[in-house]
C-alpha cells in the first residue's frame, strides 16, 4: 500500500497533496485517540511522514496544518511547526525528525527546566566527583526541582530515589537499561534509598495478558535490574500486583491520589476516552503513589514527607506532573525528577526502541553474533552512499544511530570526541563507526548476561521482600 | 419558599403547571447527573413531588412526561407511568408513592427474579425450619440465582455469605441492622463462612472525611455488626483501606474487574461523570472483587470459584448487576443475590432513612425516651385526622410507617396480623400502634446497646484479622 502510494503522490497537486497529509493526520489522531494498536498507529505515522516529506518535495514548505499551500505561500515568513510533529506520551514516541525529538522544545511544552551547566556543576560540588556521562552528554537534559534535592542533601537531609519498569515481555533491551545505570549512580553517589516499580498490574490491563504472566514478566526483569548491580541493603524492586497486596501504606496514597484526579483531568494528561476500561483510567494513581514515602512504611519507618527523586524517561513525565499537581492536596511533598531523552531504534531516532519490535532493538539476550548482524544491517547511518562521497563530504552524527548508541555507552569522552571528528571529516568510515559500536556492546552485554546468570530465585525474592533497608528514618 | 410556591401554583393554568413540572423534573435530573449535595437534590425532589401533586389536584390526571393535560386528555386510557417517579441508584431512594417504591416494577427493571412462594417453600425445606420473618413477608423479596445456591447447598456443595456497609458515621439506624439481621440468618441455617465489606475507601471518595476518620468509623460499625452476635470462627469483617494492603487475593480480582469494565459501563450504570475523581469511576471494582473467593485465600485455601450468594438492600444491585456480567469473562461464577426493600424514612416510605437526616432515623444510640419521641413525632401515620374519623374509616396499613417497621420487627406473625385487621378497621388508634412499636423497639435497641458493649476493640481485631475459618476447602 505504501508503495502504490508513493507513485500516486508524484502525480498529485500541492493542494491534493495537503489535504492528504490533513486527512492521514487526523487518522492517526482518532487511532491515537481511539488507542488502536500500536502496530496500526506506527503504519499510520510513517505514513503520515511519508506524505509530508512528499509535500516538501512538491512545494518546497513544510506542511502546517490548516494553512493550505496558496495561504502558505502568502504568509510565508520562514517559521515552521515543526513541533507539531513531535509526539510523546508514555505509549508513543514520533517525530519526523532524524536527530530524533526536539527536546528543547519537549522541555518549553512539559514546563520542566533545562539540566543546564550550572546544575551539572553543582552536583559535581556536591558529590564530588565527575558526574555521570549521561549528565555530560545530556542525555539525562531536563529536571523539576533538582535544586531542591541538592539543597536537602547538602543540609543533610535524606531523600529517596524511584524509577520503574513496565514488564511487557521477558525481552530487555539495552534501551531498557538506561534509567537503571543512571539511577544506580545516583544512588552511589548520594548513598540514598532505591524503590523500583514494576507495573505488571498496567502490563495487565494493557496488554492480552493474564496476570500470572504479567507478574512473571515482573520477576524476570527483576533479574535483569538486579543484575546491573544493585545493593540489596538500599534498593527494593516491588511488583504490583504483589506489593499492593502486602503493603499498610500504598493503597491509602493510591486512594488519595484517586480522589484528586478527575476523569476530565487523566483524559487530558493521557488521552483516555470513554471506551477505555476503568483500570487504564485508575491507573495513573498507582504510578504516583511511590513518590510518597508513606507509601513504604517498611524503609521509612511510616516517616511522611521524605522527599522523592525520580530519574525516568521524559515520556513518563505526564504520571508525574499529574503527581506533583495532587501532592500539595493531600500534604505530600511534590517528588523531584530526572528526565532523560528516548533511546532511539536501531533504524533511526524518528521513534525510540521498542522490545514489540525485534528489528528496532538490540535485547540484553542477544548474542555476540546478533549485535553485530543487527547493528551492521539495521543501524541507521549518517554516512555517504559512496566511499568517495563520504570521504569527501563527511558523514553526519546527528542522525547516526551507531554515533548515538556510542554516546549512551562509551565512558571516554575523548575517544568519543575523536570518533565524532573522524566521523564528520570523513575519514572514519560507516563500517568502522558500526565496528567500535559492537565492540562497545558485546562485552557489555555478554557481561550483564554473565552477571544476570548468577542472579537466583533466592535474590529476586530478598530484592522484593518489604523490609527496612541500610537506612535510619 | 415551599409555602410561597403552593400559594401561587393555585392561580396556574393545567398547561402552565405542566411546564413547571417539566421544568423541576429536568432540574432534578440536572442535579442527579451533577452529583449535586443531597439536600439540594432532596429539596429538588421535593418540590417536583408537591408540583405533580397539585398538578392532579388540578387536572384530576397523573403528570405524565412529554404528554401535556390536553393531548393527555385525548389519549387517557387510565394507564399512567408511575414508575417514572422511581428513582433508585446506590446513593438515592425517591418516590412519590406513600406505599414506597413500587418494587414488582424494580424487579422488570433491574431483570432480576420475585422470590416467591415456591423459593420459599424451597428454602424452608432444604433448611428444615422455617423461613426469616423477611423472607415470609416479602421484605427479601428478590433474588438472582438463589435456586442455584440451593441447587449447590443440596449437593452438598459449599457457598460463602458476602455483604456490606459503607461507614459514612459511627450513627448507624435501625435500617442498617436488616441486612445484618438476615445474614447471620442465613449463616446460621447454611452454616457457611461470611465476609463482611466495610467500603471506608468508598466514604474516603464520596465524603468529606480523611482516610484515618473513614477507618476509625469502619471500626465503629463492625462493632455495632459484631453487636448482632456473629460467629467470629465463621465470620470475617474487613475495612477496604486495610485489607487491600494486607491481601494476595483481592488486589488481583479487582485489577481484573477493572480490565473488563469500561468508563461507559459505569457512566450507564452509575451515572458518573467526566468531572467525578478516578477513584469513583473504580470504586465498583472494590466492591465487586468479594464475590470471588479467591479474593480470600486465607478463608478458601486459595480455591476459586466457590459460589457467592450476596444478601443486600436492592439499590446496591448495579453493583452486582456489573459484577455478574464480568464474571463468565474473568472464569469466575456469577454471585447469587437476595435484595431487600428499603427500610422507610420515619417520615414516609417516600425515601429511606437515612444517618444523614436525625429526624429520618432511630439510631442504634438512641435512648428509649429519644425513640418513644421520635415514633410519636415523627413516624408518618396512616390514621386518620380526627378519632372518629377513625373509628368510622379506619387506618391505611401500607403508608402507616410505625406498621411497616413493626414488619420488619415483630416476629410473631399473628400478632402482626391482628394488629393490621385493629388498625385497618379503626378499632386501634395511631397512638396505640406507634406504642406497640415503641415497646418493640425499645427492648431490641436496649439489648443491642448491652451487646455493643461488651463489644471488644480485641473482638474487633479478631474479627478483623484475615485468617482461616472453621471451614476446610
Amino acid at each position: 500500500m505504501a508503495d502504490s502510494l508513493n507513485c500516486d503522490l508524484n502525480s498529485l497537486s500541492p493542494l491534493q497533496l495537503f489535504e492528504r497529509v490533513t486527512e492521514q493526520g487526523e487518522k492517526v489522531r482518532a487511532l491515537k485517540a481511539g488507542k488502536a494498536p500500536k502496530d496500526e498507529i506506527d503504519a499510520a505515522v510513517r505514513m503520515l511522514l511519508s506524505l509530508k516529506l512528499s509535500y516538501k518535495t512538491t512545494t518546497g514548505q513544510d506542511y502546517q496544518a490548516g494553512l493550505p499551500p496558496r495561504d502558505l505561500a502568502l504568509i510565508n515568513n520562514g517559521t515552521t511547526k515543526e513541533e507539531d510533529e513531535d509526539f510523546v506520551d508514555p505509549w508513543t514516541v514520533q517525530t519526523s525528525n532524524a536527530k530524533g525529538v526536539d527536546y528543547d522544545k519537549l522541555i518549553v511544552r512539559f514546563g520542566s527546566s533545562k539540566i543546564d551547566t550550572d546544575l551539572i556543576n553543582r552536583i559535581e560540588r556536591a558529590i564530588g566527583q565527575k558526574p555521570h556521562r549521561f549528565l555530560r552528554r545530556g542525555i539525562f537534559f531536563s529536571h523539576r526541582d533538582m535544586d531542591q534535592i541538592l539543597d536537602a542533601y547538602e543540609n543533610k537531609k535524606s531523600f529517596y530515589l524511584y524509577t520503574g519498569r513496565g514488564p511487557s515481555s521477558q525481552a530487555m533491551h539495552v534501551g531498557h537499561l538506561i534509567p537503571f545505570i543512571f539511577t544506580k549512580w545516583l544512588q552511589e553517589v548520594f548513598d540514598v534509598p532505591l524503590v523500583i516499580q514494576l507495573t505488571d498490574d498496567e502490563k495487565y490491563l494493557w496488554k492480552d495478558l493474564t496476570t500470572e504472566k504479567a507478574y512473571e514478566y515482573a520477576r524476570e526483569n527483576a533479574k535483569d535490574i538486579i543484575a546491573c548491580g544493585f545493593d540489596v541493603n538500599k534498593t527494593f524492586i516491588f511488583s504490583d500486583l504483589d506489593y499492593l497486596g502486602s503493603s499498610a501504606g500504598f493503597y491509602k496514597n493510591i486512594v488519595k491520589v484517586q480522589k484528586h484526579v478527575t476523569f476530565n483531568q487523566v483524559k487530558g494528561i493521557f488521552g483516555f476516552t470513554d471506551s477505555d476500561c476503568i483500570g487504564k483510567i485508575s491507573f495513573p494513581a498507582i504510578q504516583a503513589a511511590p513518590s510518597f514515602s508513606s507509601s513504604f512504611p517498611q524503609i521509612f519507618n511510616g516517616k511522611e514527607n521524605i522527599q522523592c527523586l525520580i530519574p525516568c524517561a521524559i515520556d513518563q513525565d505526564p504520571y508525574f506532573r499529574m503527581t506533583r499537581d495532587v501532592a500539595p492536596r493531600i500534604g505530600q511533598p511534590k517528588p523531584a525528577l530526572l528526565h532523560s531523552v528516548f533511546f532511539p531504534a536501531l533504524q533511526g531516532a524518528q521513534t525510540k526502541m521498542s522490545a514489540s519490535d525485534p528489528n528496532s532493538s538490540i535485547f540484553l539476550t542477544d548474542t555476540p553474533k546478533q549485535i553485530k548482524t543487527k547493528i551492521n544491517k539495521h543501524a541507521f547511518s549518517g554516512g555517504r552512499d559512496t566511499i568517495e562521497e563520504h570521504r569527501k563530504y563527511g558523514g553526519n552524527c546527528d542522525v547516526d544511530v551507531s554515533f548515538m548508541y556510542l554516546t549512551f555507552f562509551l565512558e571516554d569522552d575523548d575517544r568519543l570526541e575523536q570518533l565524532k571528528q573522524a566521523y564528520t571529516s570523513g575519514e572514519l568510515l560507516t563500517g568502522e563507526l558500526k565496528k567500535v559500536l559492537i565492540e562497545t556492546l558485546q562485552p557489555l552485554i555478554a557481561a550483564h548476561q554473565e552477571r544476570r546468570k548468577q542472579v537466583t530465585d533466592e535474590m529476586v525474592k530478598q530484592f522484593m521482600t518489604p523490609r527496612k533497608l541500610a537506612f535510619e528514618f
